[in-house]
């Protein structure tokens, strides 16, 4: 059985939606267990309403939080001030040992300070990176940071590229990882200090995946690379330019195919195909971004996640955990012989 | 007459799309002149081989410049060393009044070091910014600073708000443009330092554009916001991470429209459908970044630019002109009352 805590008031939804994904997660998957967290007030009506199959209810428990932290709270006032909320306590199950990983939709910031206040960073990790799968033109590219940390010195920069090429060997299964420091060009003159002695630092160091230097927004699609890496401010501009992207074109397309009679019929003809393409590309298959390099598994939801995308956030949780994540971070990096990882 | 200095040896593709672009540049705007500025031993067997109307060739000079600036060249060393670039001397036509605007689409860091050296920033002005349009749900979004300056302290960021509402509403009509400084969150408690700081001098500027507060990346598209400001490592990042997604999308369609017989059939009934909507965001139709804040008219063409999209870069250093941007800017920000913006 593998055990995760829910941070159930999180999301733009909160409640009204983290309780269905939490059941969707237990029907899809029955070696999980789950620590529902929030207000139970809340909870309990939404799960009674749900009326869950017994295999499934089994397999919840509700955990009482009567604060929420909401999008507004700032980091240090979140760790300070709420310490009741459903957050931090499904944090402090991790700590404890009560749970084995923790997924949250809730404030980023907020979740990222709770997360090395609380759970701490592994040895010789100096910042958690958040790190989402994108969708590319072969499978996917792991984007990391999209948000924890908004600035990012070379050295963490390095740390990051390390850690994403072994994200991508062990859940992705990319055999020797090509990696990539995202810049405004690939040529080595391009870039301010930063991103020019982070590259320094990959170029020199040995390792087991491949680091292909400089790479550009476009090579974040191209499925050149594996992993691509940059600080949390750049990556969480890029991740939310990529959604406001696909949805104009989607949008686009909506407007064009029921323009006039003509184009709606060729809208039914096309709707397969379409649905093809939207379902390959949509957001709540690869919803859940790992805070990696912490000392247990943290999982980010989405924000807007619906139910759907939030099981799958979820289940990225509970596959870190049996793929023994952190266990394998650790090794490559606190061996500080980075030709293991 | 409005006479445009074309650094012909620039982009992917250098003069054999550049000198196609001078043709349709010339043949769609009666009031044009262009000086071709390159070797002219490449160009003049291009021209010859085109064999242009009289009343285009009349219309155009070719400027002999020997040296040509490469993609890998270091800014400074661009400056220094290549005196006789093509860049460098299309840039000296324009300082010296024998052009009234130059277009290039050659490396942006030396494009950038050239401007600011040769053609300089208008007074009160600290760096110029490249702005570009990007497609929203409703029109275009202009975007800045695309790459020119890869930091940005806040009060720079204050002039690239206060440049982009002026080209907004003088070039793009948007009689009290809607301006977005660009974060990885809405709320106020959201960013690093510099945001936060840019966002206190723009929320206390007095002026005739609508400070909207923060915008996150999808905010681009949305149509809410006219112009989105920020530093150029991260605009350049946005707009090629845009054009990476538009890509992927694009290949996804094309893959899934020819899977099958089936799909084939609904392609070729879609096709006029999908044809509007990718000319309707086809980035040709839009190039032409203007670098905003100098005392001259510089316009930016993407790299991989073809000739029609090279030629709506003319276009656009053409309508700058004759719009007296420099001038509207100049007032704006150098009398000091932003409320005239």
């Amino acid at each position: 059985m593998t055990l995760i805590a829910l941070d159930v008031m999180s999301g733009d939804l909160g409640a009204q939606e983290c309780v269905p994904a939490a059941l969707l997660a237990l029907e899809s998957d029955s070696s999980l267990r789950l620590q529902l967290v929030g207000q139970a007030s809340v909870i309990a009506p939404l799960l009674d309403a749900a009326a869950p199959a017994a295999g499934v209810r089994d397999r919840l428990e509700l955990i009482e939080a009567s604060e929420i932290i909401t999008m507004t709270d700032a980091p240090r006032e979140a760790i300070r001030r709420k310490k009741q909320s459903s957050m931090r306590i499904a944090a402090d199950l991790v700590h404890d040992g009560l749970a084995e990983g923790m997924v949250s939709a809730g404030n980023t910031g907020a979740l990222t300070a709770i997360s090395h206040f609380v759970l701490k960073c592994l040895p010789e990790v100096e910042r958690a990176p958040i790190m989402t799968s994108i969708p590319n033109r072969r499978a996917f590219t792991q984007l990391l940071d999209v948000g924890a940390n908004l600035r990012a010195t070379p050295v963490q920069l390095r740390q990051f590229a390390i850690m994403g090429a072994i994200v991508a060997r062990d859940v992705h299964g990319r055999e020797r990882p090509r990696v990539g420091l995202l810049n405004i060009g690939e040529e080595e003159t391009k870039g301010h200090d930063l991103v020019q002695e982070a590259h320094a630092l990959l170029k020199d160091l040995r390792v087991a995946f491949e680091y292909v230097g400089f790479v550009e927004g476009q090579d974040i699609f191209s499925g050149e690379v594996d992993v691509v890496v940059t600080d949390g401010f750049t990556g969480n501009v890029a991740l939310k330019t990529m959604e406001g992207v696909a949805g104009l074109i989607g949008d686009r397309l909506k407007r064009e195919f029921t323009a006039d009679l003509p184009s709606k019929l060729a809208g039914l003809a096309a709707r397969p195909v379409l649905k093809r393409v939207s379902g390959s590309l949509d957001p709540r298959r690869y919803n859940g971004a790992i805070m990696v390099g912490l000392k247990h598994i943290v999982v980010k939801s989405h924000g807007s996640a619906d139910r759907y995308a939030m099981a799958q956030a979820i289940a990225i949780a509970a596959t870190a955990v049996r793929k023994q994540l952190v266990q394998h971070v650790s090794q490559a990096l606190g061996s500080g012989d980075h030709s293991t990882c």
